[in-house]
């Protein structure tokens, strides 16, 4: 379903759009204290992920995070510290109509004259904090037919059937499933229907309302046009859910990794054995000798590091890598996983070397992870036996897979045998 | 939730419950290749798990689980590895409600006379194959509540509001949210009630329904009791619901840990110390001096171990341990960890023993491997530096709770450095 819209993704709407993102939520369903939109994740709270779905997008020009009172501080500083632009925060109300309804009229309803009608979106798209992974192609599609239909909602088909009780808690009768679909986000509107909406809408609406779509019907005769969203447009809900979320976010973070060789030709083939291995691990590699010149736009991207050594006890070429990527900024916003792979050539372990690293490697891993940089070893021992090279190869192969999809804090610094 | 029900658990039902279980699914939605039922976790299938949660309930007398034919003999593979017992496979039907008829007619439906009347159960529980959480408490409600009303059903609230759309694809309507429920599994039903319902639905019944509830209303004029179940319950649907369910089952194999001291003083101290730092969280830990005697009971419950061994290069004492756990059987049905500390008493690193350990857990390791225990090794210095052995401590205990929590089979006798 994702390879389908791909084509969408250079596509730019050409009017102005903009975003409110009710974030309100007490999160009581996790069984958590922390609300869910503010649980970390790889150390960074769920709200800055769903965030930076949006800032991605170029044709989004401002977003508006509406929280309660008490967490606008809280709000402002993971802002500021994820370096999040384009970005608001409003109070939120009391109920979920009501901070919504701040954050319309945030984005120019209640300014008077030109400079509010100025700064006015054509279409408001509204999201919910706690789904992250809202990709552009289907918040196009949602622009889209909200500026052309006046509202527009994401559904997914419903996964159980859905009963109707009796007061006394017993079976009244079931829905023919086909029928119905789950209301999801993002849902969009043109600015005006969802003003009206919220202008003519009654107090019981926003008390206990919680559907804009059904607003949108009842007060502007819209009928908004329902778009199927991926099953990742799924609501962050219960504490199962939170697992669910970082599985996706280290999968996407463990796609790709590049490998530094320092030139050395023992290094590119130990690269190149690396790369046939872990190809069958389903991660990406790419062998480079160093970061120079072109190759330092591998600095920006989103790779992870794997920097091979030969015979050398030596890290100054992984302390150098881990300047660069200081300097890119490129742990901002998840941490990085750098590996050092050590090949020693003798086929015994090399004394003088075991005896010097792991408090070498672990000393430069703990200054590391302050930097949000997860530095890792892995030694493996250049066999004459064509057999045991392979296994070990493989073995150091499945270790980086582990390493880079695990991101395991407690693990930095260790000098792993391959 | 989970607290409330903790006193039903003793309570046993005394009329004969079966169990129905339709394992038919292809597994469309995960997106994989490998029906969801039949995805691994931590190397074994989700419907073992399922199995497992009824085979544990002493008052449930027999499980079938019905499956599409071409998955019969993988299934009867399952049941013989995993030792499941009560278990009988049947073959599915071509849609879910022939598949889950097969199963009522195997529970005693189809013979003739005495034979079949005796074995037939009170009460038939029909779950899906896909949820492997479902708990002996909330049974027992399903089980007497069908007993009492002929039929029983486990409700959830509507996570999303539900919507009717028109042909076209716009808004209809909305549903309010209060009034309707998620229809979920288990359910039970009287064997009078779920038979006669298949024997007098039609074709299109067979072919399009997929409520049990609405045949039992529709046909026996039975309205199930509605019973609020907990979120575990839900339906491993998504992809995102595999990394769920994963995290699931390792938190439960992640609560509790046995450190065998071998008598040792100071290894008593260094136990008493990692207790203090692991408290901190969340893993509960035992010292014992070894498993002789009244301590073999740790061998045949749900704990993981930690060997500490103070100044021996030696594994023997966690061979020992291994041998153990081996003959206990241990690791049948999930993986097992056991974390070698080794506590070397000088302030440098011991040459002696660096040189041999490595390869002597890695092949330790190997070999447990083999047997589903997961060998891993820390080794920490006893500083004189109280400050050094503290941090060294709370290492030993992060890297202990990372490895528990984990279970990274690629990191297998790896000596770690605490
Ligand atoms: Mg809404
Ligand atoms: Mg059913």
């Amino acid at each position: 379903t994702d390879e389908a819209g791909k084509s969408d993704r250079a596509r730019a709407v050409d009017f102005p759009v903009s975003v409110v993102l009710p974030a309100g939520g007490t999160g009581e369903r996790t069984g958590l204290q922390t609300p869910k939109q503010f649980c970390t994740f790889l150390g960074r709270p769920l709200i800055s992920y769903t965030v930076q779905a949006f800032e991605r997008v170029s044709w989004i020009q401002s977003i508006v995070v509406v929280v309660a009172k008490e967490n606008m501080d809280l709000m402002t500083d993971i802002i500021q510290r994820f370096q999040h632009k384009k970005v608001r925060v409003v109070p939120g109300g009391s109920t979920r109509h009501r901070s919504i309804c701040n954050g319309v009229l945030a984005l120019g309803g209640e300014g008077e004259g030109e400079t509010a009608a100025i700064d006015r979106p054509k279409v408001v798209i509204i999201h919910d904090a706690v789904r992250p992974f809202v990709e552009e192609d289907f918040l196009y599609k949602i622009a889209m037919a909200a500026k052309e239909q006046g509202a527009a909602g994401a559904i997914r088909p419903l996964v159980s059937t859905v009963i109707a009780t009796t007061a006394e808690g017993y079976l009244d009768h079931s829905l023919e499933r086909a029928k119905y679909r789950a209301s999801e986000m993002p849902q969009g509107f043109t600015f005006d229907v969802i003003y009206q909406a919220y202008q003519r809408c009654t107090e019981s609406d926003f008390e206990f309302g919680t559907e804009c779509l059904h607003l949108a019907l009842q007060y502007c005769g819209t009928n908004a046009k329902l778009i199927q969203g991926p099953p990742t447009l799924w609501k962050v809900t219960y504490k199962r859910d939170l697992a669910a979320a970082e599985s996706i976010i280290k999968d996407t973070l463990s796609r790709s990794a590049c490998i530094v060789t320092g030139g050395s030709a023992h290094a590119a083939t130990l690269a190149d054995a690396l790369q046939k291995a872990v190809g069958a691990l389903a991660l990406e590699l790419e062998v480079i000798p160093d970061l120079m010149g072109e190759n330092s736009s591998y600095l920006l991207k989103e790779w992870n590091f794997i920097q091979v050594s030969v015979d050398s006890s030596c890290l100054s070429e992984v302390e150098t890598l881990l300047r660069d990527l200081e300097a890119a900024n490129r742990a901002l916003l998840h941490p990085l996983v750098v590996i050092w792979v050590r090949l020693s050539s003798s086929d015994e372990p090399s004394i003088s070397g075991r005896e010097v690293e792991p408090s070498g490697i672990m000393e430069l891993a703990s200054e590391a992870k302050t930097q949000n940089i997860l530095l890792y070893g892995i030694e493996i021992h250049q066999a004459k036996d064509t057999e045991q090279w392979e296994r070990s190869v493989l073995k150091a192969a499945e270790i980086t897979s582990a390493l880079i999809r695990d991101r395991t804090p407690a693990l930095v610094g260790q000098l792993l045998q391959a």
